[in-house]
C-alpha cells in the first residue's frame, strides 16, 4: 500500500471512525483502523464489536492495499501536522507503516487486515432518508432521559418506532420520559421498534453535527445503520423490550399551568442553589396566577421565590427533582411551558409551547 | 446586622474570598465566610487555616454586625441572581441570614462569628510593593516545575529571596527547575528566602489576575501578606529548607543550541504522539546545523523530525522528558530558546532569546 493524501482530509476522515475506538482494548486489533487504499480512494474503518464506522476519502493511490494501525496515535499524528502538508502513507520492507508529512517521520506497527473483525451486513427491512437536523432534533429532545442503570439495559438507548404517520423517539429511565417525533419518512411509517444503545446515540449525533442534507437510515432487527455523505455507521440495536411507555403519559391532567420557561429555568436554578447534592427536591406551590417555588434542607437552609404564571385552578403542592426540570427546562425552545398537573402524587405532563411533537413526563418527588 | 448591597459588588467580593475556602471540612466553620458590616462597608474573611483572604466592599449598612454564613452557597446565590439586582443581607429572629433579591428569597444557617479563627498577624519584617504584572511573571515562569511529591514539603512552593538587587523566584522538583527574577523592589533587597506554598501561588496568582497597579508585599519568617485593592491574603509559609539550587544551575556548559522556539515545540509535540504515557523520552540528536527529534517506542513505533537550527560545535546526542521540553517552552516568549549543553548526562540550561531574567534546567534523560 502506498497513498499520498491532503492532510485535512485524512484528518476529517479520521476524525469520523477514530472516536468508537475504546482507549483500552483486551483485543489488540480493535484499537487499530483498518486501513483500504484502492482507485484513487482511502477508506478507513473503526470498530468496537458494537458499532463500526466507516469513511472514505480522496487519495493518490500509488500502490493499492490494506492494512490496520494504530487509530488514536495516527489521529494524533494527523492532528498534529500543519494544516496543508501532504501525507505519504506506505508500508515499508519492515511491514510496518511509514507515515512521512514534511520533516516528520512516523513508523507505526501494523496488524494484519485479515483479522479485522467485520460486522456482517444483515438484511435490512426497512429503509428511509431523513434530514440530518429532523434526526438530531429526535435525539437532543430525548436522550437526557435516557437510563444509565446497566440492570434495565432496555431503557440504555433511545426507542425509534413509526408511529400513526409519524417517526418517533422516545428515553426514559423511570423517573423522567422524553418523547419528540416528525413526519415520518417514506419507508419509515411502519418501521418497528428499535432500541438504540447510548454510545451508539452520541456517535450518530456527533457524526451529524452540522451535516446540511439527509441521513439514510436502514434498519433490521439486530442492527442498524446510518449514511450520510462519505460516512456509513453501522451499530447493534439493544435486544430488549421497551417498556410501553403510553402507559406511563398522562391523559386525563386537567390542572394547566403555563409559564415563561427562561424565568421559570433560573429560579429553580437559584432555589436548587439549596438543596442537598442527593436529593434535590423543589417543591411547586401553586395558587391562582401565582407558583412558589420552595426549597427546604435542615442542613443548608430555605429558598423560595414566587413566580407570576397563568394557572386558575385550585391550590397544588407537587414536587420535583430539580435538576430533572432543568434538563426539560433546557429542551423547551418556545418562550413559555406548559404543564399539565392532576394531584401532588400524579406524574407531570409537559409540554413546549410552541412545538407540539415532543412532550415530557416527571414523576413527583414527595415533599 | 442588615445591610443591602448591589449584586456584583457582592459577587466580586465573594468570588475573591471563597475559593480558599475547601469543598469538604471537618471543621464546620470553615465552611463559612466571616462577614463583617460597620460604617458603609462589608467586609468578608475566609480561611483553610492555612491561606486566610478578606476583602472589604461598599454597602449600604442600616445595622452593623458580624456573622459567618455558608461561603459557596452565598457565593451561589450571588452568581444565579440577575445582574444588577439589588440584595438584602440581614440576621432574622431565628438567628439565621435572610438573603433577599427580588422575588428571591434565601435562609442560611449561621455560626457564631466569636469562633471563627483568625490567622495570627506576625511581626513583618520586610515590605516592599510590586507591580502586579511583574509578580504575575515571577510565578508563571516558574509555578510549573513545583514539586507535586509530599515527602519533599521544602519543594512544595515557589522560594523566593532577594538576590544581588533582584527579587528572585525558583521552583523545582529535582528534574527540571526554572528561576525568574526582576529588579528588587525597595524593601525587598535583603529579603531572606521564603518558601510560598503551592495553593497560595495559584491564589494569589488569581487574585491579581488582571490587576494593573501594585501589589504590595509584607514577610514575616512564617508568613507572607498580600495586599491589592481592597484584598489582603495571608499565608503560613512553607517551615523547611530550599536546597542550594544554585549548585544545580549549569554554568560552564559550551555547546549551544539556538532554535526557533515554536517551530520547536510543535515538532516535540509531534514525535511524541509515539511516547508511551509514563516515560515520554525525547531524544536530541544535534549534528551542524542540524536537530533531529527521535522517539523510539517498542510499542507504538518510532518517529523523526530534522529541524535546521544554529548549531556550530561537535554532534551530541541527549534525552529530555517530552512533556517538560513543552513546558519551558510554554515560558519562552521570544522568538528562539537556547540550549547549552555539554554531555548527555550533564543537566542542560534553557534561556529565552528575549529574556534575560528567567532561566531553566532540564536534567537529562538516558535514550
Amino acid at each position: 500500500m502506498r497513498l499520498s493524501i491532503e492532510r485535512n482530509a485524512l484528518l476529517k476522515a479520521l476524525g469520523h471512525v477514530q472516536n468508537v475506538v475504546e482507549r483500552r482494548n483486551t483485543i489488540p486489533i480493535l484499537s487499530n483502523v483498518l486501513m483500504s487504499a484502492e482507485d484513487g480512494v482511502l477508506s478507513l474503518v473503526a470498530t468496537d464489536l458494537d458499532i463500526e464506522v466507516s469513511e472514505s476519502t480522496e487519495a493518490d493511490v500509488s500502490a493499492p492495499g490494506q492494512v490496520t494501525a494504530p487509530a488514536h496515535t495516527l489521529y494524533d499524528i494527523a492532528r498534529k501536522l500543519p494544516d496543508g502538508s501532504q501525507v505519504v502513507l506506505q508500508i515499508n520492507s519492515d511491514d510496518r507503516l511509514d507515515v512521512d508529512a514534511g520533516r516528520s517521520h512516523f513508523t507505526l506497527p501494523l496488524l494484519p487486515s485479515g483479522d479485522f473483525p467485520k460486522m456482517t451486513a444483515d438484511g435490512f427491512t426497512h429503509e428511509f432518508s431523513i434530514l440530518a437536523k429532523d434526526l438530531s432534533r429526535l435525539i437532543d429532545k430525548t436522550k437526557f432521559a435516557i437510563s444509565t442503570e446497566e440492570t434495565r439495559y432496555y431503557l440504555n438507548g433511545i426507542y425509534v418506532h413509526g408511529h400513526d404517520g409519524k417517526l418517533r423517539a422516545v428515553a426514559t429511565d423511570g423517573h423522567r420520559l422524553a418523547l419528540a417525533e416528525s413526519p415520518a419518512p417514506a419507508g419509515a411509517e411502519d418501521m418497528p421498534g428499535v432500541i438504540i444503545p447510548r454510545k451508539t446515540v452520541a456517535e450518530i449525533r456527533r457524526l451529524i453535527d452540522g451535516v446540511d442534507g439527509d441521513v439514510h437510515v436502514s434498519v433490521s432487527e439486530a442492527k442498524i445503520r446510518f449514511k450520510t455523505g462519505h460516512a456509513i455507521m453501522t451499530s447493534k440495536l439493544i435486544d430488549g423490550t421497551f417498556p410501553d411507555y403510553e402507559r406511563v403519559i398522562p391523559k386525563g391532567n386537567t390542572k394547566e399551568l403555563t409559564i415563561d420557561n427562561k424565568v421559570f429555568a433560573s429560579a429553580v436554578d437559584r432555589v436548587a442553589t439549596i438543596s442537598a447534592e442527593k436529593s434535590r427536591s423543589v417543591k411547586m406551590s401553586l395558587s391562582e396566577h401565582n407558583l412558589s417555588l420552595t426549597v427546604n434542607n435542615p442542613e443548608s437552609g430555605n429558598a423560595n421565590e414566587d413566580l407570576p404564571v397563568d394557572y386558575a385552578d385550585e391550590p397544588l403542592e407537587i414536587g420535583f427533582n430539580a435538576k430533572y426540570l432543568l434538563d426539560v427546562a433546557g429542551q423547551i425552545e418556545g418562550r413559555d411551558a406548559t404543564f399539565f398537573l392532576e394531584s401532588p402524587a400524579s406524574p407531570a405532563l409537559v409540554k413546549d409551547s410552541e412545538d407540539e411533537h415532543a412532550l415530557f413526563v416527571l414523576m413527583p418527588l414527595r415533599v
